[in-house]
């Protein structure tokens, strides 16, 4: 992920209005993590104050423009996003058994897998009560179609666990699902509640959105550990294949043949690691990457120079993570 | 729960527009289940099918009333009712780890958790796509708040799992966010695409809901197995404590002194049903939700006879469990 430094750095960037509207994300996001009572204050609290970089509330900010309209709208479409993010990573978390997030035991761990669960429902439903408080269906629609696509990406990554022979073209649409489509909304919902184009902002976002994640998928084979905060090749040990994988499975005949259920330590998994990177392949998925962020800046709408500049910003920090 | 054929008297009893929209909101729950992919068609897809009562769904129809002049937003407000309690239900059966659900396997069961969590993320999501198709936020606002509703509930009965000295009114509190917030939605849902009274029919459904839950935890400890579906004392052996047990502690010594973690297995269980059912608590619950039944009735708003005589006729059907 991009890092805390280059985010916040963006929000300087951003012009005058997006800390002053950040801090009002901020302060929405904490007022409801303590109103739900000491369980929810607790537990989907410390998620949500964990913090973690709020990319996508930014790019809420940014796609909105300076002085748009309705400022309480893009705020409760950035606390919209955020949520449904956070809810992801705690059913995620749910299902990996994760231990810590963010430095901080997750939820799961914390409180057991009932709580966790009932947590991340909790934190979808208030996404969606967020949104409800405007007037309009357009981000609702936005942020729905958004979730079920997450859904639907968390359903096709576990159907496949432990496939190898999983095709690019399917990594791809995974990778939209689960990932490009959030970023997408993102953009549309600040979009919409700015200065218009939806759709082409909405695709900015989806572009970056793609390259973000095959950029954390090279992250997960490179590492190294201190950088990404865990462990190289958890993708492999969860039987997740992503891009550098499939692409250097067509260079090795060794890693062609992995019995990817025969990966089971954290050491035999670096050495998985070890063997992708030595095809080159780690080059070919950044170079794919960096192009798809050059056309999503190539193609932004006719936006005012200083949005135009910090959007263009943004999509330089997804890639910035392999500065 | 009322029973399947009482439930379809009452889907006849609601006049000529009842059966004909209810064919429409199955018609769009199958469309649903096959339009997200193999995945979903398979897991989500039997949840929906098995169908289960549409009570839920029946409560909106009701609502609106005959002839509202928007049927496809009657339509849409039912089928997402169905879709957030079906979504609760592949949840709950996750965290329960249960193997049946209305006499097929539960999802987590034939698929495992993963694809549980995530099926249930999925149905919550299509929940608010769908009513996201209308062009008004109140009923978003209405569906958001009983979701909400619904994980604090969730919440609330994991975090007092085991506790013994669990209150009345805490029970109730319980109650009113699990089931009757749910209910109270599906009313006012018919009710803003219907002939209006939506904070009146919210409440009709509030105190139906309240009586609904009060009965099913009745039965849970009165059985026999072959009615409800599930063995007697789930509720005591998933560490929930409900009110039969509540009021039952105060009359007998030994019940007040339960360890409810010696509680382990159905016998046991079953054997603190009868202790339970031998203080005579269960008529004194069952009076209890009969009075809610007899306030929610009376104090229906001025809708149409025929409304007013099918809203009846639901109160009735869910004391009609004990018939």
């Amino acid at each position: 992920m991009a890092s805390a430094e280059t985010v916040a750095a963006l929000v300087e960037a951003g012009g005058a209005h997006v800390p002053r509207l950040m801090a009002r994300v901020e302060g929405r996001l904490a007022e409801l993590a303590a109103s739900h009572g000491a369980v929810l204050a607790e537990h989907a609290g410390a998620t949500i104050a964990a913090g973690g970089k709020r990319l996508r509330p930014l790019l809420v900010l940014l796609a909105a423009g300076p002085e748009p309209s309705d400022e309480a709208g893009v705020v409760r479409a950035a606390v919209a996003v955020e949520l449904i993010h956070s809810a992801t990573l705690v059913h995620d978390d749910v299902l990996d058994g994760a231990a810590l997030r963010r430095g901080r035991p997750t939820v799961v761990a914390a409180a057991g897998r009932a709580l966790a669960t009932a947590t991340g429902d909790l934190l979808f439903s208030r996404a969606f009560a967020e949104l409800a408080r405007g007037a309009r269906p357009e981000p609702i629609r936005a942020l729905s179609d958004a979730s079920s696509a997450l859904a639907e990406g968390e359903l096709m990554q576990r159907s496949d666990a432990w496939e190898i022979a999983v095709s690019r073209q399917r990594y791809l649409a995974r990778c939209d699902l689960k990932t490009a489509r959030l970023f997408e909304a993102a953009c549309r919902l600040g979009a919409l509640e700015g200065f218009g184009f939806p759709d082409e902002l909405g695709l900015f976002g989806r572009r970056i959105g793609l390259a973000f994640q095959l950029l954390d998928d090279v992250l997960d084979v490179s590492g190294p550990a201190e950088r990404t905060g865990k462990h190289r090749g958890t993708d492999l040990l969860d039987g997740t294949v992503t891009l550098p994988l499939i692409l250097a499975r067509e260079r090795d005949d060794r890693l062609a043949g992995l019995d990817l259920r025969a990966v089971t330590t954290a050491e035999t998994a670096a050495a998985v690691c070890d063997a992708i990177a030595a095809t080159g392949v780690l080059e070919v998925v950044r170079a794919e990457a960096l192009e798809m962020v050059g056309e999503a800046k190539a193609e932004l709408p006719d936006v005012p120079d200083a949005q135009r500049a910090a959007l263009e910003l943004v999509a330089d920090g997804v890639v910035d993570r392999y500065a």
